[in-house]
């Protein structure tokens, strides 16, 4: 296989299992998995340096392994998973094969790079604050984001763990469930309850972005019922986004700071100022986002039960240019931060699904379900 | 009649034609259509004191006589209709019989309030903001904003005149369309398109509006499919909302300034805010805003072509506290208006629906068409 995306780390190959239901199927890990003999880079040339090669694989990689899938190597992130659009300051930008002029998304961008242009079928990846969900939707595959703490991340670098979880990217439905069915993930149960359309979260899409995912809408209703309209955080939107933002980061520091502090790595530049942000947080604001965030789990759970399932677009948009400005990016996660948050913050399973193109790039349409139902969203997807 | 509603300025008794269709139907005339031989008062102790006895009858006044409607009074308006709270500083604030420690919404207070209170079975109000659709909305009646330009409004105090259009309020929708067709709209026309919900307007509703109207949505759905989510404004609904206020305010100083610059009327606190702001607008701003509502025109036209209607909460949430604060108010009417101005900035027709209650207090639904369909949204609400 030649790297055509720049999408690998390495390239190596460990065979799976002699039989299993993915055999014959290759996947690319994400470079913050621990793979047995090989350095975990994470993005960042001074994390590799100052972390010993492990001696183990990680849970993720070896269920894979396991299942009969071959690992042909590890794919690049942005620096330590801390971005969304998969601009790596010491690695280079991964290609978006669906719009090549165009970010792939991150961190997990390396994974959704090699799965869009072909390189493997299945893409592992990690989704903390949406690092699956919107590379999948840049680059116009499927990824499901899976339920928070069902799925060991032994063996993987922790963002903030209490958001962290597996993901995977695939060109079809068909890939995904079968990838999501050997990691343990039960059964899509009966048939979902009503979707909901959060008008929050839609209000942050471009006008573009939600004619096209409207389209995607109008099969799922087709197929399932018209939506009925829900707003997710009565206290606002940005009470949600901000909870996300400070929790996220309050746990990256208390992740991460005494490594950062002790080793002083030379950061790509926005991924400086968001660790500057993070060692920044207060106990206070920590305290207070957490008692958001409590309140967003109990109002997510009332408005998942009966099996209703969220239908929103996955980001604001395509993927922003190559060439975008800080600004134009800032604002661009800003707003995909406030459609991506509710899953996050309540530890949901989240699909994104091809849904059309806006200017010619690509955008997802995502489903939400409440914990543990994270095969019934791929069964639902089948509609659109 | 007694007015127990605090609707009326006058009771008096003019019969309408002895045949027509409004036959043995009631009506109260807000205060800004003149009556021959009664003074016009405008909710302004100034303004009758500064205007002649009008000598002939308004025009939407003399429209709902011929078809043989009984006038019995002139009904309350906020001060120079420049407000939408229905609080007069000079007259008190008309009570609204569904939800009486809350305001009726304005400025046709005393019409909405008479409806409501069942003392008429038309309200004869005009909408130049939402002083149809908000006390509708909060009064729990129904409310009809018609096509801008389409009835004479002749011997009516105007307001913004390219926003100002004549508006009903009844308890039933057999009521409403009796007026409208009396009025000489045009019947409905051919089965309506497919419905559009802005998501952009949605999401200035509360949670528990959101839920309230999603269940009259739903009849709506079952009748007429499901709805197809859009965004009103690409450019942001901040951007119309501006836009809709700077123009109606600039309009409104072009009409009155110079009355009010000549006769000082001590204006209620919040009117004379708002008269002072208008006085303030700036011919370059104005220009800017005729731009943004140019603009907003052609995409309210584009996205209802082919017979779409707009489905969303008439306002934000069910009418304000009496005892609110206006800190409260402002915010209240801040949402509202990015919710209304859609209609107003483009002369569309609109009805609000009475749609449940949140917090026992009414809340209305609205459904916005192409100019000249005033009737197609009376036959699609008979829906809900």
């Amino acid at each position: 296989m030649k790297d055509s995306a720049n999408a690998f780390v390495a390239l190596f190959d460990f065979e799976g299992a002699a039989e299993g239901p993915l055999a014959g199927l290759t996947f690319g890990a994400k470079d913050i998995y621990d793979i047995a003999g090989h350095v975990t880079g994470c993005g960042s040339p001074e994390w590799g340096r100052t972390h010993p090669v492990p001696d183990r694989t990680a849970a993720p990689v070896a269920a894979l392994l396991a299942a009969g899938a071959r690992l042909v190597g590890k794919t690049h992130t942005d620096e330590i998973a801390y971005s969304l659009m998969g601009v790596n300051a010491h690695y280079g930008t991964p290609l978006n094969t669906a719009a090549p002029d165009r970010v792939p998304g991150g961190s997990s961008s390396g994974s959704a790079a090699a799965v869009a242009a072909g390189l493997v079928e299945i893409g592992l990846g990690s989704d903390t604050g949406g690092s699956v969900r919107l590379p999948a939707s840049f680059c116009g595959i499927y990824g499901l984001r899976t339920t928070h703490g069902r799925l060991s991340m032994d063996g993987t670098m922790p963002l903030a763990p209490s958001f962290d979880t597996v993901g995977w990217f695939a060109r079809d439905l068909g890939t995904l469930d079968r990838v999501a069915a050997a990691a343990g993930l039960p059964v899509a149960g009966e048939v979902p309850g009503r979707l909901l359309l959060p008008v929050d979260g839609w209000s942050h899409a471009s006008a573009a972005t939600v004619a096209a995912v409207a389209s995607a809408l109008a099969r799922l209703q087709a197929a399932h019922g018209p939506v009925v309209p829900v707003t997710l955080a009565p206290e606002g939107l940005g009470k949600w986004f901000e909870a996300f933002r400070v929790g996220q980061a309050a746990e990256i520091w208390q992740t991460h700071g005494s490594w950062v502090e002790r080793e002083q790595p030379q950061f790509g530049p926005g991924i400086a100022d968001r660790f500057k942000m993070a060692a920044s947080i207060t106990p206070a604001a920590w305290t207070e986002a957490r008692q958001v965030r409590a309140t967003a789990r109990t109002r997510l759970a009332d408005l998942l039960a009966d099996g209703a399932i969220l239908v929103l677009p996955t980001g604001p948009g395509p993927a922003p240019f190559r060439s975008a400005d800080n600004a134009t990016l800032d604002s661009f996660r800003t707003h995909a931060l406030h459609m991506l948050c509710p899953a996050g913050l309540a530890g949901l399973p989240q699909v994104s699904i091809p849904a059309g193109t806006v200017d010619g790039a690509p955008v997802g349409m995502s489903l939400v379900a409440a914990a543990g139902h994270d095969r019934t969203l791929l069964a639902v997807a089948r509609a659109v």
